[in-house]
This record gives structure tokens, C-alpha cells and sequence, in this order.
């Protein structure tokens, strides 16, 4: 299955991607299911979607802005979790996932632009797998974590690079307003072939900056939601950034900085191609 | 005017305190106004409260069980504010707050129990005055910050000190379910003096831990809120955590770390009095 959030017209709504169109669940459940969140929630407690005839269609993806597939209460984000990324940031190994987190307000849909801040030029891009989780869990073991795991989608961790080194946490240059897209859609696990085996990569203006297998990662999705999940509950909707391959624009030579009128693609294999382009924050 | 949330029997509601009493708000105003959020919400769009009768109280303190004072969409918290505690971390000055984020699921009420995980004993406190935010801003100037201001309460940053040396962000240790207690009252701004001659205090089973008054924080109030707002608006409800003074347990000689039966107090003149005890996490 695959997911959306979307608006027509003026309606915020979710669905499902359907013989080539859309069916609008929100329009069909309202109030009782609301958003894709309450829809996972449902899911998890045993509600199962009637089947659709193959000829139903509600609208097409012309029709349709996209939204952050889904909205989170958590979004967790792991850093230094490709080898090569780790090395290009200079950061030791460490025994454990590094975790920051991004609030909601900072996340923006496929299509929708990207707005880099007027305080700085170092906006860069983060090619990333996002986890949407699907049922609520905590002190979950690893060997168990992907049953607790709703679906996939493509994420690209928008960061202010002056701003994430004003101090040593990060969440300043985390968290600018509308620099984080996420979606297309959210795809569920038996859509995907294994997960390691899949390619994720980051194109600037066409061109390749950050490319490599899910299986590089070095806390592997089970292993987060383990350790995440030791301190806090999982809730269906939360989403976990896995961090980002090398190759990111700031530590490149020289640096590369996204601007007014790029357009960046995060392509994860079997899961999606997010695309955004750049605006520049109008002055207010 | 001083606000609380709170349960009475099985119903989640807030309130003011009125006359020794507690007016009931979230009764009165039922779904049209249903939390102390939406309630500040209202008061930024105009709304004001009518007067209540002296005579008038629906319950009082006795009766209830205290929730965190709101239920912040974003919790800011800000370290190294104090420069006592600066010193005693060993960081660096810096010419920016320190800023990280705590999850909402991590807030307790006044009274309930602090929880000490199973997986640490390293559970430490970190006294310090919380800021509600009153109405939306970005960009707000330093000058004008005092203005988006709701009112002030007591804030224990509960910390599991291994957890937060994990990696170097401090997500996970200030992550952990049930650690930070909020409360108990949300009281604004004019019921009380300059804030920078207020006194912080707190105590661990009745011994002084942590004194300061609120003037020595480094970053004060007002452009804590300017650098926040420079990346993100601010709403109504959400929370800032200022810092804490110096004294915590870790940095003590020998450490000093909270386990179950202790008894911790945040005391911000004028502001509140917070008391929680501390229990061991069940077995699940």
C-alpha cells in the first residue's frame, strides 16, 4: 500500500494511491479517521480497509498538493550514521545512535519549496529513509522492531550548517521553519524488497551529491527503534530520520549550499522520489 | 492570575485558582475551549474571562490531581544558562543559547512521581523557571518578547546523566518517560515582581541543592525568545526550560543521584513550589 497526505482545495485529507489514482479516505471516514495518524492507529488496533473496485478512483496526483505524509508528534533524527558521513564530519564512533530531533512545524511536503532563511547561506541538504512508525511500543527489542513499523518514506534532514555549530547541539540548524521534506508517500514494508539491499540517493540540479545502500547504515532501523524506545514510548505517526550517507554540500570542496531556484531529489529505491526546490524567506 | 490543569475523578480539565478555591474552566467552557491551551489561545485572540463571584468555586486543591501545567506542542530547553553551571560542566562560553528539545511525554504534574529507569541510576535534578508562551511569533525582537509571554512556572529538567554522555547530543538523556516535572501553576506576569531579583531554589529531601536568582541567567528571557523565533514560531503553550543553576548532582563530589523515596522541590519565588518524590521504573 501507499499512502499520501494531501489537500484539495482548501480540504486537508489523506489516502491511498489506487489504480493509477487516488482514493481519499479522509473524505470517506471523516471525522472518525480523520488524518493518516488516526488511520494508523486504527490500523494497529485491528480496523482493516474495505476493498476498493478497481474502477474507484476520488482524484489523481494532478489534482492534489502534497503534504508531509503524515504528522508526527516525534520526529527523531540519528546523525553519523553512514560511515563515510561520520568520516566527513570528523565525529568519533560511538557505542550508540547520536539523536536530535526536529519539530513538526519544520516539515514540508513533495513539491513544496523549501525556504531558506535570510540569517544565513549555508543551507544544506540531507538525503535520508524515514520510519513512520505503526503502533505504539516501548522497550522494544530489535529482534521484534520492524513489526512496530507502519511504512517508509524519503525525508531530507534541511539543515542550517552556521546555525547547527552555534553550540554542540543542534537543534538551532535543525529546526528552521519549512526545510525538512517528507514524502512522497508512505510505503508499506511488503511493497519493498530488503531493505539493505535498497539505493538512497541525494541529486542537486540533476546532479549525484550523495549516494549508497540502506544496508551502509550503521545502527540499523531495529537497533534505533530499540534504543529509542528504551526511553520513550513509540506512538503511531512518530517518525525517525535515519541520518544521511556522505556527501553532504558543507563539507565539500569547496562547500555547496542550496539557493533560491535549486531543485533537490531524494530518491530511495521502491520507496519514492521527493522533490523540492529552493525559495528564498520573503522578507516579512 | 494563576491557572492550572488538572484531573477531577477521570476528566482532564484546568482552571484558575480563585478565592482558595478552583474555578472549574474546562467544564464551563466545555469543547468550545476544552484545555489551558486553546484557552491562551482564545486570550491572544481577544477573549477574556468573565468575573466570577467570590463566593464562586467548583472545587479546590484537595480534590484534584495535578497535570503538567499545558501540553506544550514544543518544549525549548536551554543549557548552560547559569554561569555557575557553566563552570561546573567544563563548557566553553558561547555566544548563543544552548538549546535541545524535550518530548511532551516526558512531563509530569506537581505530587506525581518522578520515574528512575531501570536501565541507570544516574537520575539527576535541574531546578529552573519554565516560560509559556501566550501567542504565535517569529522574529520576535528581544524588546517586544516580554509581550508573547503567558506567564512563568517551576520546571525540573530530570536528567539521566549516562544516557545524556551517550553521544553528543543530549536527546536521549533528557528523553526519558515521566522526568520532568511542570508545575504546579501557570502564573502570569503581573503577579509578580522584577523577575531578575526572583529567587530559584531546590531542594533535595529538604537539603538546598540549587540557588540563584533568575537575573544571573546569561541569556535572559527576552533573547532566549528572539533566537528561538528567528528559526521557528513560537505558540501558545509551548514551553521554554531556561537553565538550570549550578549545583546539580552529577558535578558534585561524590555524585549525588535521586532514587526512589527521595523527595525533590522547585521553588521560583513568587512563582510556585513543585514537589515530587522519585520510584523506581516497574518491571514490565
Amino acid at each position: 500500500m501507499r499512502y499520501i497526505s494531501f489537500k484539495l482545495g482548501d480540504r486537508r485529507t489523506y489516502g491511498i494511491m489506487h489504480e493509477g489514482g487516488i482514493i481519499d479516505l479522509g473524505d470517506r471516514f471523516k471525522a472518525s479517521l480523520p488524518d493518516l495518524n488516526s488511520y494508523l492507529q486504527a490500523l494497529a488496533s485491528g480496523f482493516s480497509l474495505p476493498r476498493f473496485p478497481s474502477s474507484l478512483r476520488d482524484c489523481t496526483v494532478n489534482d492534489i498538493i502534497y503534504e508531509p505524509v503524515c504528522s508526527p508528534n516525534k520526529i527523531i533524527c540519528v546523525g553519523m550514521n553512514y560511515e563515510k558521513h561520520r568520516q566527513e564530519t570528523g565525529r568519533n564512533k560511538t557505542e550508540y545512535p547520536t539523536l536530535f530531533s526536529r519539530f513538526p512545524e519544520t516539515l514540508i511536503g513533495h513539491r513544496s519549496s523549501i525556504v531558506r532563511p535570510r540569517v544565513s547561506t549555508e543551507l544544506d541538504f540531507e538525503g535520508e529513509l524515514a520510519v513512520v512508525i505503526g503502533r505504539s511500543g516501548r522497550r522494544i527489542p530489535s529482534q521484534k522492531a520492524l513489526s512496530f513499523i507502519a511504512g517508509y518514506s524519503c525525508f531530507n534532514d534541511g539543515s542550517i550548517r552556521d546555525w547547527q555549530r552555534h553550540t554542540h547541539q543542534f537543534l538551532p540548524g535543525k529546526n528552521f521553519s519549512a526545510t525538512a521534506p517528507f514524502g512522497p508517500e508512505l510505503v508499506t514494508p511488503e511493497e519493498l524488497g530488503p531493505l539493505e539491499s535498497l539505493q538512497i540517493e541525494t541529486r542537486l540540479n540533476g546532479v549525484v551529491m550523495q549516494s549508497a545502500l540502506l544496508g551502509e547504515m550503521i545502527f540499523p532501523v531495529a537497533e534505533i527503534i530499540e534504543y529509542i524506545s528504551t526511553f520513550i514510548t513509540l506512538d503511531p505517526g512518530d517518525v525517525i530520520a535515519t541520518g544521511t550517507p556522505g556527501g553532504v554540500g558543507v563539507k565539500r570542496e569547496p562547500p555547496v549550499f542550496m539557493k533560491s531556484g535549486d531543485t533537490v531529489e531524494v530518491i530511495v529505491e521502491e520507496v519514492g522520489h521527493l522533490i523540492n526546490d529552493v525559495v528564498e524567506e520573503p522578507v516579512s
